[in-house]
């Protein structure tokens, strides 16, 4: 849609016009069908961790979210387990055959964290930390690359074009919404750059619903809506006692709305001609 | 999903339980359907005008959208037919039996536009005229009230609390897109809001991918999101000859696109339980 | 400092290379000096808008601001005194020798305005009424034109134009706050605006510092910083008793912070060598 | 200005009444002047360095500033000289006697930049870096903290609230421009945040009109305006052959500007009784 030059190569469909597809040990990004991602905000506890990995490994989930370094406005709010949170997260992931995605805040952090994950996330505020975008160029694992909250779609592909032109070509991005005047939600989700994406780049496009409208029952409907402007999945935060949760309560979703949540998806999926990638379709549905 | 005390109180739920509903001649907004509205942006000539209509019609479309007085940036743009274009729209909608939504720019025009019209449409650039919201508190039409393109929600709903505090029920909410950083559409459709404001409101929300994006092979997708967003019905811009448009040909929809859309818009629905308000379902699909 | 064509013509300076200088019974507003418009947000009483307008004739101000129709977000607000409240501005102007400015809402108004004030106000809100804009192109009176919260420069100049294709070329432009994320301060003034309106544009360029920050604490520094910008003036909100406004008291001066900003403003003028039109000067300083 | 509890409180007034002064060998930041802090976006090579800092120097400026590790949108863009460019610029300093201060991009470059500098620079992309910020909080040098183009006052102030409550006091805060819809300007320079930081918080504020506006023509006025607005003082982008800069050479002042610059600061400054933090005014004014 647009002829002007772009100042980005490697990300655009121009440069390569086949889907990337992320490959994980249990499932893959971006092939086609519409992925899950699930979990809580924050590793809180071993209890907490492992409670929530067996629930969404009953509903099929492949790949599981949880932050152990939290980047948090304030320095006094929690900020994560660290590596103990780490480990955590990993053990219960195992026991419950999923995949672990978390976010990488410094480039200090990179090894540990890969030692941990098998998806590591650039959070909205590092978008355009560009030596650590750099470091997890070198690295032969899948990044997820948020939106910055105020980045436009070239910044971001740009900031997609670092870690791809250091070599590493296993990049997904996540819209996770964009600031604006509007208070009513957290963020603004831009659906509309999803769609956009999708036809300018070859990389998997996920949607965080949760970061982006910050009110649990806002997530279903911003799921479905997701999954209509062609994201490759969503990501959505599940807790199974939100209302103690240690950060973003407010949006995690409780246990039976996931529930819920997965049902409707496959509807909407089916709408696109998409399988849902959540493994117990039959049981579900 | 806010306790603080609301500056609203017409327009909202705890005030009116029951989803408002919006009686037109030939069908019914906000009844739990989902409504299309279509047409040009701009009335141009009786040809162009009578083609999109019979095309529309055929598809089982029930209101035509159609600018006559246009609100353009530069006073050097086209600015539309005026009174000749109401009754050019109005012959051809009552040719084909569709309901005619058309803005209306002034207090000094509204009698006029009622006069052809069945819903007037505030425009964006108009959310917060007052006086003309005034004058539209009188009249015995619907109204549907675009969200001011850098409103927020609290100021939209006061805004619309100003129609119904002076007598007039009959309330559309359109979103329509909101101006933030990003320029690669042409504005950001705040879908998020869609379902705050169901939550929030009784009134009807419809939204326009067209004047939001700027793209029109935005327009499917986006669409099919915001019915999965929960909005009541959509508007989208069609044209017979989209690259010869007098204004906003881009984002105008190919007759093609919009039976592909209509198609795909019945699945999207069906999901919801919604019905579809295209009067020719049968045959379509 | 752009080279691209530009899409107005009457307001730029390739059009017109001397300075716009709008001529008032009993000063000029952009002839190379610094104007001070001052006064209440909105006219009250008689009581209020006569000592205020003493006050400000003592000090040697030549415009005075009072809204007698008020725009308010909440129709439930204090909407103002209306024509009554023109009448008042206009017998206390009269009495003390000033010039009045006052906001005029809709085309159905501009002749009852236009009788009262001498300089006729365009609201932010009203900045894209293009038939109000249009309906002030045929009056003999200067027009203040408020930037839109959310219009761009661009726009904003286009606005301008609709005034002076139309026959009006007393146009001044008024810088008042722009609408962003930050909620710090009431809006973001935009002062590095100013200087490109200056270089692009023959208008004069006044600065709202009141309506942009929402404090008074903050109209004295973002007062002299308009001037240092190259603002040919400002204008600000004073009120005898702000505690007790009926809108917008918390970004009203005391007559004591007007006093010290008005020796202030004659220093910063002096840093320009330009002139400050407050008359009593040989007094104040 | 507001009773709320404040999320932030080392930063602030009510914790620290006094104005934080920061120490450098030859001058002082935040006392009650108006300091100048000069010099390229980039350094390139020794004789740009030199050349630019000779002149400097005879300007009576204190403090150069110039990047050699270079956060850049593209990875494709010139990245600066990195540690090359760090032993160049402390050369050129230590030569005519400057200070230096230059952006530290990541916690592994903490050590080598701080070989170097004598401020160590957080740019506006980093500002959420929390680990940069607590790396920061650990050394022995003043850090000044650019404002996150999107970021609000109260994030500003808690991620300075990150390097003070780990320990180290010197904190500058640097106004640079947010991100708006305005695309005139590169930037929306928030000077209204100015005397607000200022009665909030200890810390001392430099605003960059450079970043911020992104033309030259626009940093004399925007610099008095930050003086006026009640900044400690401006951080200005000077070349010796702006139209040959690899960064940023539109908004690069040639010398002549500066010499202008300097001038006017003097007057401006006077206007509020500080003085201005030019060694050689005698010779100049």
């Amino acid at each position: 849609m647009e002829s002007k030059r772009k100042p980005y190569q490697l990300v655009s469909r121009e440069w390569k016009q086949t889907d990337t597809i992320i490959q994980l040990k249990n499932t893959q990004i971006g092939q086609g069908s519409v992925s899950v991602i699930a979990g809580p905000c924050a590793v809180e506890n071993e209890d907490q961790i492992f409670t929530i990995c067996e629930f969404l490994s009953k509903q099929g989930v492949k790949v599981v979210r949880g932050g152990a370094y939290k980047p948090r406005t304030s320095p006094y709010s929690f900020q994560g387990l660290k590596k103990d949170g780490l480990i955590l997260l990993r053990q219960a992931a195992d026991k419950y055959n999923l995949s672990v995605i978390t976010e990488v805040m410094d480039t200090n952090l990179i090894d540990e964290v890969a030692q941990y994950a098998d998806i590591l996330q650039v959070g909205t505020r590092n978008m355009q930390n560009y030596q650590l975008l750099r470091g997890l160029s070198k690295i032969n694992k899948p990044v997820m690359l948020k939106r910055g909250m105020s980045s436009t779609m070239e910044e971001w592909l740009l900031a997609a074009e670092y870690i791809l032109s250091g070599g590493n070509d296993q990049v997904i991005l996540c819209e996770r919404g964009i600031r604006t005047f509007e208070n009513a939600t957290r963020n603004t989700l831009d659906l509309g750059i999803v769609p956009l994406l999708k036809s300018i780049s070859h990389l998997p496009v996920i949607v965080d619903p949760s970061q982006a409208t910050g009110h649990r029952d806002l997530v279903l409907p911003m799921s479905l809506a997701s999954v209509m402007a062609g994201a490759d999945g969503i990501m959505v935060e599940v807790h199974n006692h939100p209302e103690e949760a240690l950060s973003d309560g407010a949006q995690s979703l409780y246990f039976d709305q996931f529930k819920t949540l997965a049902a409707k998806l496959k509807l909407a999926s089916d709408v696109l001609g998409k399988p849902l990638d959540l493994e117990n379709e039959k049981i579900l549905f």
